[in-house]
C-alpha cells in the first residue's frame, strides 16, 4: 500500500538526514526533525525528548568527531500510508573522533515519520546496537550485515 | 491526525503481544507478526527477518527463563494513519533465568505496524538499550526513565 510517491520522500528525508549528519550541520539536520521529536539513541539515557534536547546531543555530538562522519545506509524499507510512515534501515557509522579513535561501526535504525503541512518530518529516531549476553553485556559493535 | 480507534487498536496489540511474551507463548505471541516481520533485538545479530527466524527466536528465549517474564509497558506513544502505525514505549523486563540471575531492565521499544486485511500486525520491531560511551562499551542496563 506503501505509495511510490511516499517511498520516495521518505527516502529523501533519510538521504538528507545522513548528509547533514555526515557534515556535522546541526541545523540541517535539525530541519528534518518534527517538534515534539523523540530519540532512542546510541547514548544514555534511555530516551531524548524534544527538539532542543536533540540539538545539544548533536551538538556535544559532532565536536567529538574529528572531521566528517561517514554514514552509509543500507537495506532501507519504507512503510508509508496517508501521513505516516516508518522506515528501516541498516547504517554502518565511521570516522575519526578527536581522541584518535576510528569507530567503524553497524547500527540498526527505525525512523517514524509524520507528514507535516505537506513535508515529511522525523517525529521519532531509534538507533542502536545489540549486545553480547554472554555475561560481558558489551555493546555488539563488531556485527556485519 | 491519529484517530481514537486507531491508538486503542493499537494499543491492544501491544498489551497482547506483551501478556503472551510474559507467559511466554510461543503461538500466542506469533499471532501479533506481520508475515514478512523485520526485527532488530535486544541479543545479536542485526536483524532477524521473518517469521521462522522469529518463532525460533522466541522459542529458545523462552527456554532461559523460569517462570514467567514481567513485562511493564510505560509511555506508550502510538501515531496511525490509514492502515501504518508506529508506536514507542519504555518497558521493563524482569523475571528469573534458569541460570538464577534475576534481570530488571528497561528497554526502549519501537513497533511498526500495518493493517492487513483489517486487523493490526507488527511487521517492525526494535528494542534496544543504549550502551555507555566511557570505553567501557556496556549495555545500559541500569537506567530508569
Amino acid at each position: 500500500m506503501t505509495t511510490e510517491e511516499s517511498r520516495v520522500q521518505v527516502g529523501e528525508v533519510i538521504e538528507g538526514w545522513a548528509k547533514a549528519i555526515g557534515a556535522k550541520d546541526v541545523e540541517g539536520a535539525m530541519a528534518y526533525f518534527a517538534p515534539d521529536v523523540l530519540s532512542f539513541d546510541l547514548a544514555p539515557p534511555l530516551q531524548h525528548m524534544g527538539r532542543e534536547v536533540i540539538r545539544k546531543g548533536l551538538k556535544e555530538w559532532f565536536l567529538t568527531w574529528d572531521g566528517p562522519i561517514s554514514l552509509e545506509i543500507r537495506d532501507l524499507r519504507v512503510t508509508a500510508d496517508g501521513d505516516v510512515a516508518f522506515c528501516t534501515s541498516l547504517q554502518r557509522m565511521s570516522g575519526t573522533k578527536t581522541d584518535g579513535e576510528k569507530p567503524n561501526l553497524w547500527v540498526r535504525a527505525t525512523m517514524g515519520l509524520e507528514k507535516i503541512e505537506g513535508t515529511w518530518r522525523i517525529a521519532h529516531e531509534h538507533t542502536s546496537t545489540p549486545f553480547y549476553m554472554d555475561g560481558s553485556n558489551k555493546a555488539a559493535l563488531d556485527l556485519k550485515p
